[in-house]
């Protein structure tokens, strides 16, 4: 058995893993909730720590090589993932159910390839740094590469969110880190797949053999020691809030950055001077953006709140009947299944009413049906806490508020989210309602929106996939968007007195691009500094 | 005896704490030794909890004040700060020693106001918000305010870091955010009396009561407490370690940033061939740092790197005699003496040798003579983690290296600090040592220095007062510089099809000075955006 089981990317080489008390563990096909064959190592901890020590000295080595050679690596890695598209497809099909077509192959897959093209751009570019020149006092800073990076990848992107292939990675290789990737368990052979291109990509630019490590899975205890352990730069994990949680434990008590994107019930509130203009056409947005992926995005509208209005009505009853009418798509995993029926049933519970979906799992294939749950305002705020459980996957709560204020004492009790999105009047009459809404969810989200659902997470510079506590650990920075990710694995540097010949290109006299800006006397420009 | 005790200021009103057990207490003199005649409260968490309670209601008040009546606020304060300069100076001379000419008058309170004044002008002009505009996708992004900021000020500034007027006060003004400030102990009057010139000033420019308000001290638990509040937005932290530790573990379990700036030895490197070219000026150099505020500052040189060398002799005999012969000067407070003898007796116990200063307290003021240590690499091989204990005050301890390689090894050895310098020959001739030094030291410290001393810590866009944990709680964030230190006060915010209209100024398609810097598609530019 133990010659079968799949091989660690440790230091350069594909090598059997130290198991974990002689664990190893199998994915399941979420389409037939059958096993797939592959068979995967729980690494001991003499794996996490040979691995970390491999990246330190990879993390010293990196810093010498320059951003051409990283920036080559990352094209190399995105042509390899093209090329080996439909590999990686079957493989993520098998291990997660999501469609390959046009969700794995169309859509994730090429949002992967131009994230690491995009980082690779943004490396040698440089704006990412946030180069600060000051000539009068001679202090220059910027950015720098941090050390080590444990990525979490989380189990809805098996392409995009990877920990060897997704924005996290990306961005920790653009800041010139080493990357230690811990695979997502129910996916773990696309991620094996992608870690041999990777890996390949980074042997044949020459990068460092640790540039790129892969281990699958380890024990709890394990994963804390490792993301705070002294060799560990940096954290960036996506996932569930109680594993998040004990991560960020563990790597705040050793003083170790920690990234996280946790659960987040993405609130969007619909006035009735909305749903009066265009309610069909905003059920419809609704109806996409819930039940897209089987709503296992970080970003689907768990809660949507309304108020009290025949056209509020007409909104609720259109939607129940399309949540009852449409197939309910296939979870990503047992654990999934298990999870989003366990959610659905704390809010049954606590008073929601079942308007779709009888929120059991079935046992052929992992899925739960559709699920619709309504509650009033009242009854949510009697107990904001359970009514913001999060329910990941196809099912969405509505809240019937009597009114604004009473709507706006909803949002006021909201803990932090990624996303928040108010839909409203399209001309000018909603004003004072919206002025009233958005004052209050706010400070409460990460990014808000205006008539448009949360999902699809744009890779802009102005995105900020991220949001106050718990939807993250820290309310200033985002996991998607180049430059702003790359610097959260980075540490800021200040050059005090130092000669032009010894300063790092970016802060030198001479524009190291022509084209990078660089903010110099307090005002961003992309010349040269007079020396 | 409670009716002379001096009053909090809580949600606009100067009155009697809440005593935690009846407790008071009376800062000393450190020029006599003499505790001085004023008592302070300390204050039971009901004083914590009104604190808190004002302050979120003022945060949410302050999201609609226009930011050039916050503007007017710092530079109002900024103003009668100087008028009351006298008083001011007296009373931070009675409770800290330091001298009231040139530096508490003459430099400190100046830096103090200036420091408002950038603020000020900050505030308004925006660069601090890293406004990002993407016109493809609709989505725009820049940082704002956070809810009401805890600021824990040092004993060494009485003004420039004072809990209520410093950095990080002016920091989280200028993000939008009330300021609850914990004073230090050691100087509650000069705290109170800027406290009482902050109040007028947030009340002559109609800003909220509960803006700034102040508590002296509570117990250890309500401090943790606050910290981790839910109405508590962040904290920011300077002083020792351990306070500083136990404030970040109870702020990350509940996920509420915290900025710290804890200790640092600040190690200075200087090369045989530096002390060959210009030993006596550097000699010169060092005495004046590490002399000078009775060596209190965050950045003083506590640990010099030498590399065995005649120049090398010459230079430890010469700051040797230097240091015996100079006057100790008075340090803060009983508890800094006390605590640089402990520091001191720790190193010696440790293997170091005394060339200078018995380590012993003197009793008729807060004094330890002058104390210049000496250890060999080797020593400090053995036993990294204690010769790396930070002797806050007059102290420093000169570490000899056989060579280059262990001078190396010893930098590999470092903690995160705030600052490292390098002193070289001012020829080309050493970039070989200069350049294997550099690149050991770079990523342990903030601040990296050339042939300069690391006291003084410019105001500049470009400095970075910060540096990798224990230095500080995170890599990439500074205390000191505008505008860089501000949007560590501040949350990211994303607006994902907003309209014009409905956008904050700074992000809507008019530039709303003419002149804020926004990265609109990749590019920095003071323009407004085509609609």
């Amino acid at each position: 058995m133990a010659t079968e089981t799949k091989q660690v990317l440790i230091n350069g080489s594909w090598r059997n893993a130290e198991l974990a008390d002689g664990k190893t563990f199998q994915a399941t096909n979420p389409n037939t909730n059958e096993p797939l064959p592959a068979v995967f190592p729980v690494s001991a901890w003499s794996d996490c720590d040979a691995a970390l020590e491999a990246a330190a000295a990879a993390a010293t080595e990196l810093r010498r090589i320059p951003r051409e050679k990283i920036a080559a690596f990352l094209k190399d890695y995105a042509d390899r993932i093209e090329a080996a598209a439909d590999t990686l497809v079957e493989a993520a099909f098998n291990e997660t159910g999501l469609a390959r077509s046009p969700r794995l192959g169309g859509v994730e897959l090429p949002r992967t390839s131009n994230q690491l093209r995009l980082a690779a751009a943004a490396t040698v570019q440089g704006d990412w740094a946030s180069a600060v020149i000051d000539t009068a006092s001679g202090i220059r800073s910027c950015f720098e590469s941090l050390g080590p990076i444990c990525v979490f990848g989380p189990n809805n992107f098996p392409f995009a969110f990877n920990s060897v292939a997704g924005g996290d990675f990306a961005a920790a290789i653009a800041a010139g880190n080493p990357v230690i990737a811990k695979a997502n368990s129910s996916h773990p052979e696309t991620t094996r797949l992608l870690a041999e291109q990777a890996f390949a990509a980074a042997q044949a630019n020459g990068l460092p053999a640790a540039t790129v490590q892969l281990i699958y899975r380890t024990g709890h205890a394990d994963g804390e020691r490792m993301v705070s352990d002294p060799r560990c730069g940096a954290t960036g994990y996506t996932g569930s809030r109680s594993a998040g949680l004990a991560l960020k434990a563990a790597a705040d008590r050793s003083g170790k950055p920690i990234y996280l994107e946790l659960s987040s019930v993405n609130p969007v509130a619909i006035t009735p001077a909305a749903l009066q203009q265009r309610g069909a056409e905003i059920a419809d947005e609704f109806m996409t953006s819930v039940l897209m992926g089987t709503g296992q995005f970080c970003t689907n509208p768990g809660m949507v709140l309304l108020i009290e209005d025949p056209a509020t009505e007409t909104f609720v009853s259109t939607v129940t009947e399309r949540f009852a009418a449409a197939p309910a798509g296939t979870l990503l995993s047992p654990a999934v299944a298990t999870s989003l029926s366990k959610s659905v049933q704390i809010l049954v519970d606590a008073g929601a009413e079942r308007l779709a979906g009888d929120g059991k799992a079935e046992t052929d294939r992992c899925a739960v049906s559709n699920t619709l749950l309504k509650c009033s305002a009242e009854q949510f705020l009697t107990d904001p806490e359970t009514f913001q459980t999060e329910a990941f996957g196809n099912a969405s709560l509505l809240v019937v508020a009597k009114d604004l204020d009473q709507a706006t004492s909803v949002l006021d009790q909201l803990e932090g989210n990624l996303t928040g999105c108010l839909y409203t009047a399209t001309d000018d009459s909603d004003e004072a309602a919206y002025d009233q809404l958005a004052f209050a969810l706010t400070p409460r989200v990460g990014r808000l929106l205006n008539d448009k659902m949360p999902t699809g997470v744009a890779v802009s510079p102005a995105m900020n996939h991220g949001g106050p506590f718990p939807a993250t650990g820290h309310p200033g920075f985002t996991a998607v968007g180049i430059p702003a990710a790359i610097s959260r694995f980075a540490k800021l540097t200040s050059y005090d007195n130092v000669r032009d010949s010894r300063l790092p290109a970016l802060l030198a006299n001479k524009n190291p691009t022509g084209s990078t800006w660089r903010y110099v006397d307090g005002n961003w420009q992309q010349g040269d500094v007079a020396g």
